[in-house]
């Protein structure tokens, strides 16, 4: 494989969910269409990653100093949803069912990596509870060890503010069935489990 | 989700086998890493686009004039491998086992697309054949419908240059099972058995 080929493949692969095969194929692909358009991604590429900083409030990506949830008019205020990553809100927000703020702390709890407290935008969460109308707020870290370690470290962190602290269920997923689910899935399932309406 | 973001992820999903939810992942990835790794995938795109151009020789994609492959001197320069694209190359290239030179049509014939004859690189293969050493071609063309029409077309050019023309085997896929065969591809296996040894 000449030079510039290998070495666009091997960036390539280091993508996740993208293997030596895949980025082959990818890069063949970028190679074959109209140069304007492999040009565009590396651009797009290189504006995402000038343009785009995180939120003075919340911590999501945002192009201006406050984000265009913190900034939405329409949002509920009192409530604050708190995940792990950027990525998060934008599952969250792509189910349009929750209308309040959140806070994202760009990762989890993590000793063994070296992430603690000060790695996160934990020091802000207190400060911005604060000074804000929230009389809420969901935990919706990860269901892992590092995000349930992270949601007990926010919730004792809290505890004293008043404000109601939730959790996002724990249960089986939709579409799932019991015979496959492991044991702490349906431990939780049952622990958890819901008045039927 | 802030434009930026936005056009990253729309342009990472014109990608093949890349849809809405792993663009948006591989976004969140690409700006979540330190931003030289996101920069250099970018300037490889770039660079890749600017150096690799098609060999002269082979249309094998390169960056000069003859490609690594034509400028070989351990090559036999006594078969010649007809593919479509330079992802095939590279494909055959990883096998090992073959050691002859390639021609790189760029593509298959598709009248319903216009590509015809003359949007491929076969009028550079008469002439190549004329000035070379090759003994036998090898039509390496995908085993669907274009590539089949595109292996019948080159037969019939190439019939008088008393060049020996072979097609690559088709037959079932090593791993594969008779079960789950389809009729086209069971059939072309009975009909092109080999002697067993």
């Amino acid at each position: 494989m000449p030079k510039a080929l290998d070495d666009l493949v091997k960036a390539l692969s280091s993508l996740p969910g993208i293997g030596r095969k895949s980025a082959a194929r990818l890069a063949f692909h970028l190679l074959k269409r109209p140069p304007e358009e492999s040009l565009e991604l590396a651009s797009r590429i290189v504006k995402a990653r000038e343009n785009l900083r995180h939120c003075l409030t919340c911590g999501y990506l945002t192009e201006t100093d406050t984000c265009e949830i913190c900034a939405g008019s329409s949002r509920d205020l009192s409530i604050i949803c708190i995940v792990e990553e950027s990525s998060d809100v934008a599952a969250i927000e792509s189910t349009n069912e929750y209308r309040g703020l959140y806070h994202v702390l760009g990762g989890a709890l993590s000793p063994l990596d070296g992430i603690g407290p000060e790695e996160l935008n934990i020091a802000g969460l207190k400060s911005r509870l604060e000074s804000s109308h929230a009389r809420e707020i969901i935990l919706a870290t990860n269901p892992s060890t590092e995000g349930e370690a992270t949601a007990s470290f926010i919730t004792s962190l809290l505890r004293d503010t008043g404000v109601k602290i939730t959790r996002i269920a724990r249960g089986l997923p939709a579409g799932g069935s019991l015979e496959y689910a492991d044991k702490t899935t349906l431990s939780r399932a049952i622990e958890n489990r819901t008045t039927q309406k």
